[in-house]
């Protein structure tokens, strides 16, 4: 199971179980990637309006909904799409996972990942390879190409998530164009997962792969994420140009597992993807709040004593290395990643993180993704547009306002940390005392 | 791709491009398999209250739906379920799919067969065997042991359609009692898809595989037919008793492939399987309606000469036998079922209809499946409840009134017949005249 969805059992069952009394003020979720944002009243809206469309829609979408992506595109993007490359499916998970059951080839899988990549995989058993970012979190183009080189089989599989989860980064067009090359002289195919495209802060920034090697990439994106509606599933993924027959045998998959996206839950996505001044407003405040947010968290956790972030330029993930604290870790018997996410849930820290273990990283890579939407987004969005915050002083107040468990969870886990620091320092002068005795960990 | 996608598809091509003057009087769809009545008020509204469901559902579906339809089937079918059993899907095709991905062994098909499970089980690279009904539309315990006695595979998976689809039939208790135990004998899982199970017109006639094979059956029902929303996307399955193992497996694969269903859909599903007495309505109303249209089209098909059919006792549909005018469709080089029914399409008759080749029957095997649903099912549940037909002339009358164009269709595939044989007839006095000289055919 992808360890986001495990997790979020594991801390519910967990927290419903705790029966100490200080537990009343509750855990700090920084694990689930889910935004915290209301549905758009469009969207609600059309699905209100629409709740009598019983009858099966056709297989890649309906005609509607396929134009207005591609119009989607061409705003946001500024890429021609033709609505005949557009596929609807309920999500982008099962597009993806689609997409890996009709293309050949090895699949080359940026790390950090998201949590979903791998068991789609695994579970269909294709070649692999991980391909580890650089320092700048992103990955490059000589890797890639090096990585390519030692790979057999003609034609490879690039998933590129793009703006990343868990880093919170974005790729440029510079960079996009580079590794672009790349592809298209080691035939190189991209599945580019840019769900959270629309979160971008700064919206110019954002450029889309399917502009930049529209040949090449297939790109995903959906309601989930910008538009805060993971529960409505629906996606949709832009074919590359050209792709007659591929486009066939998918239509074929799409018709043998599941006929068709839910036809009311597609009408009220032809509202979430068309112009409108109510989209434009939702679209812009939910991204100010998260960049507030992210800001904030960024600022909180690289003030702790060893530990450093990526910052993010959007969605609502960033990813913190613990890797300072290693010598703390293994002292105290947290041996890798999920022993150390385990512990920060154990009483009195009740804190949530996803783990490197669970992005792909090595085991002993103490980093993790740090979520920030534990929050009321309804209250939020309300209060950002009554009193829009300017300066940096006006944004904390607004996050110790209307996000007190993001304060109080960073706090917490400096507390943790400080802990774990005291606990191996009081081992090793016990040790020095005692001269080599069993110590009790508590 | 499922052959009634295609066909239908093909239908609506070729119907918007006929150019000939008379074609204004439409076509006839016998072929499409989608209930005509409007989504329940109770399943619209629970959608509307719950449009605002924007966040995640857990895999296996809401508690509260689970919890209702365990209610449900207690109810329905008399049998106990724990809500911990059902497991809910976007449509009980890809729950059949996903089914089909975790168990091992060969497949067991019985023919005539829904359209979709072939595609699935080639798909899946799966052993299979197909089993064909006796003189009575329906497999025997007879024949299904002494397949089961020629596979190698220990493990057998037998998909088990009750009520049936293409033929209408039900299987009685005893039917399935006497199926049951070969199952057991020869470890022979099934997966019963009961997805018609309300539309049974005698309700008390219809029993469950899971009531009688509870230890060994997987049982699939949703939404899409006897609540009439299909394009909603909602199914179920209810997993066999204490089959742990495979619970978890399954859990992991829909959190792989698709997270899970639609939230919104799901809270409607829960009005949808709630007891009230507007839905009890609603399933009585059309219930009725689909009696009256299957006994019509029954009575009708088999008024023509050298016509007959299976007799519905549920669902939407029949099996007509055209066999008899085997060597006139040979002498007009109609020389399979695909033929066949392309040839029906054609001006002037376009009438549509899924041929043999589509239900998994022999090519030359001149049956087809005739949906019985082109007509407002609206208007017929109004005219239903402000008038209810009780003789057989109420019954001809409310169908002329409320199907014409099923009374027009049974009609065209008369003449369709008539102008056959009447050509195979020209054709021999032809030959005859001409002695050999080649003929056109028109």
């Amino acid at each position: 199971m992808p360890e986001n969805l495990k997790l979020n059992t594991f801390l519910q069952e967990f927290h419903s179980d705790c029966k100490h009394p200080e537990c009343s003020f509750g855990f700090y979720g920084f694990a689930f990637g889910q935004s915290p944002f209301p549905v758009p009243e469009p969207v609600k809206r059309a699905l209100i309006e629409n709740a009598d469309k019983g009858a099966y829609a056709g297989v890649p979408g309906i005609q509607e909904l396929r134009e207005t992506i591609s119009k989607y595109n061409k705003r946001n993007f500024d890429i021609d799409v033709d609505p005949s490359r557009v596929y609807v499916g309920p999500g982008t998970k099962e597009l993806i996972f689609n997409l890996l059951e009709i293309l050949h080839g090895t699949v080359i899988l940026p790390t950090p990942a998201w949590l979903g990549y791998l068991p789609q995989i695994r579970f269909l058993k294709k070649n692999y390879h991980m391909l580890h970012v650089a320092k700048n979190g992103k990955i490059t183009p000589n890797d890639l190409e090096h990585l390519t080189l030692r790979l057999h089989d003609r034609q490879k599989i690039l998933i590129l998530n793009n703006p990343n989860n868990p880093t919170g980064l974005i790729y440029s067009r510079l960079e996009l164009e580079e590794i672009a090359d790349v592809c298209r002289k080691h035939d190189i195919l991209v599945i580019s997962d840019e769900i959270y495209a629309l979160t971008t802060y700064d919206i110019n920034k954002f450029v889309s792969m399917g502009k930049i090697y529209p040949e090449g990439t297939f790109v995903t994106n959906g309601l989930s994420k910008s538009h805060a509606a993971g529960g409505y599933r629906l996606g949709y993924v832009v074919f590359p140009q050209h792709a007659t027959e591929l486009k066939k045998q998918f239509k074929k998959i799409l018709a043998t597992e599941y006929t068709a996206t839910s036809t009311p839950i597609q009408h009220a996505a032809i509202a979430g993807f068309s112009e409108s001044r109510e989209m434009d407003e939702y679209l812009e405040i939910t991204r100010r709040i998260h960049e507030i947010m992210g800001w904030y968290t960024y600022e909180g956790l690289n003030r702790i004593d060893g530990v450093k972030t990526t910052k993010p330029e959007s969605t609502f993930y960033l990813l913190a290395d613990f890797n300072a604290y290693s010598d703390d870790f293994l002292a105290n018997k947290i041996t890798n990643s999920q022993k150390f996410s385990e512990s920060l849930i154990q009483h009195p820290y009740h804190t949530a993180l996803v783990g490197g273990d669970s992005l792909v990283l090595e085991r002993t890579d103490f980093s993790a993704r740090i979520a920030f939407i534990d929050y009321n987004g309804k209250k939020a969005m309300e209060n950002y547009v009554e009193c829009q915050p300017k300066t940096n002083s006006d944004k904390i107040e607004f996050v110790k306002n209307n996000a007190p468990k993001i304060v109080d969870g960073i706090a917490m886990i400096e507390r943790y940390l400080k802990d774990l620091k005291k606990e191996t320092n009081s081992k090793i002068s016990h040790q020095k005392t005692t001269d080599g005795e069993t110590v009790s960990i508590p």
